[in-house]
């Protein structure tokens, strides 16, 4: 936006195509049409993004986003502690979540291995992983990073640490499209990967 | 996003997904996105909105959004105040000024004519616009709306209403795509369009 636009207006399109995946002109459009919403409205906005900010943080357990100390799926006594799935992000136990067919923990890694890009293991939620199932209960985990290179590499080398510590180690199995994107996949596919998945 | 994520979290994605051409996926997106930004930044981002919505309101002559009482081009004592150029949004003053060529000044209806959804021309800046030619000065006012039907409607109606005051109304050259969006024309087109402008 050039200058004889409003500047709040300049700023807030601004704010808008910082985000992933919009652009300058959808940035403009947005900061326009805020312009068009009730004043609670975006007020309730700016006060959802502060709350998302400062009242979420990562479970102590298992590194998923939550407002509590213990999200609610660690806290949920009928889940099956002695499995665990390891995801690369929350967006991914959404996924999973969906498909009302797991019935285990999981564990979120924050990231993948991608030691090009400087992701080392310590940049990961690996350390965190290591010693919730060093502390035992643990049967089995599963390694539900996507079907990707760094997923791979993530899968394998988590396996390699954990097989020592005596669990079971499995990779979901290769009915997702190789090279997909977890998150994308539908609920069937999501859950028959699951079901065949391949021991490590 | 289901029960199992923050609550914090679900609210954020669902605001996002109030906003035009975002869906829930993307929404989730961004509302992760959130996430990973600081703390000060998304202060700013909430800030920003407030800001646009309570700082930001009509100039008191041409309509469009600015955060003062007279926006700066009706306040610029180098344009040319005999020649008007009608738009439908404040989008559409942005796209003008963008083409550097255009010397005179601005009228923002908010909207275009659409009896079929209820936009007669009271809920458009109509009024405003017929006070400022009957107040004298003024040579020529360019309809500059959409090609579209409802733009040439818009157009055919104030045309026939500032006529009778003695005014020049002009209309954009179809050098734009008929049917087509004003605000993605490139800029000689959008020119060439204003240069080649037919008087009605």
């Amino acid at each position: 936006m050039a200058d004889h636009n409003a500047l709040p207006l300049v700023i807030l399109a601004e704010k808008f195509a910082s985000l992933p995946g919009i652009g300058m002109k959808s940035a403009q459009r947005l900061a326009y049409h805020v312009m068009s919403m009730d004043k609670e409205a975006v007020e309730d906005f700016a006060q959802a993004l502060v709350d998302a900010k400062t009242r979420v943080h990562c479970c102590k357990i298992c590194q998923n986003l939550t407002e509590r100390d213990i999200c609610p799926i660690c806290d949920d006594e009928e889940r099956d502690r002695s499995l665990i799935c390891v995801v690369e992000s929350p967006k991914d136990v959404s996924a999973f979540e969906r498909t009302h067919e797991y019935g285990g923990v999981y564990h979120v890694l924050h990231g993948l291995l991608s030691p090009m890009d400087g992701i080392t293991p310590d940049k990961l939620r690996m350390r965190e992983l290591l010693e919730r199932v060093d502390e035992g209960g643990v049967e089995e985990v599963i390694m539900a990073t996507n079907p990707t290179v760094e997923g791979d590499a993530t899968a394998m080398y988590a396996a390699g640490l954990l097989k020592p510590l005596g669990v079971k180690v499995s990779r979901l199995a290769f009915g997702l499209p190789v090279g997909g994107i977890l998150e994308y996949a539908d609920e069937v596919t999501l859950y028959k990967a699951l079901e065949n998945r391949n021991y490590m």
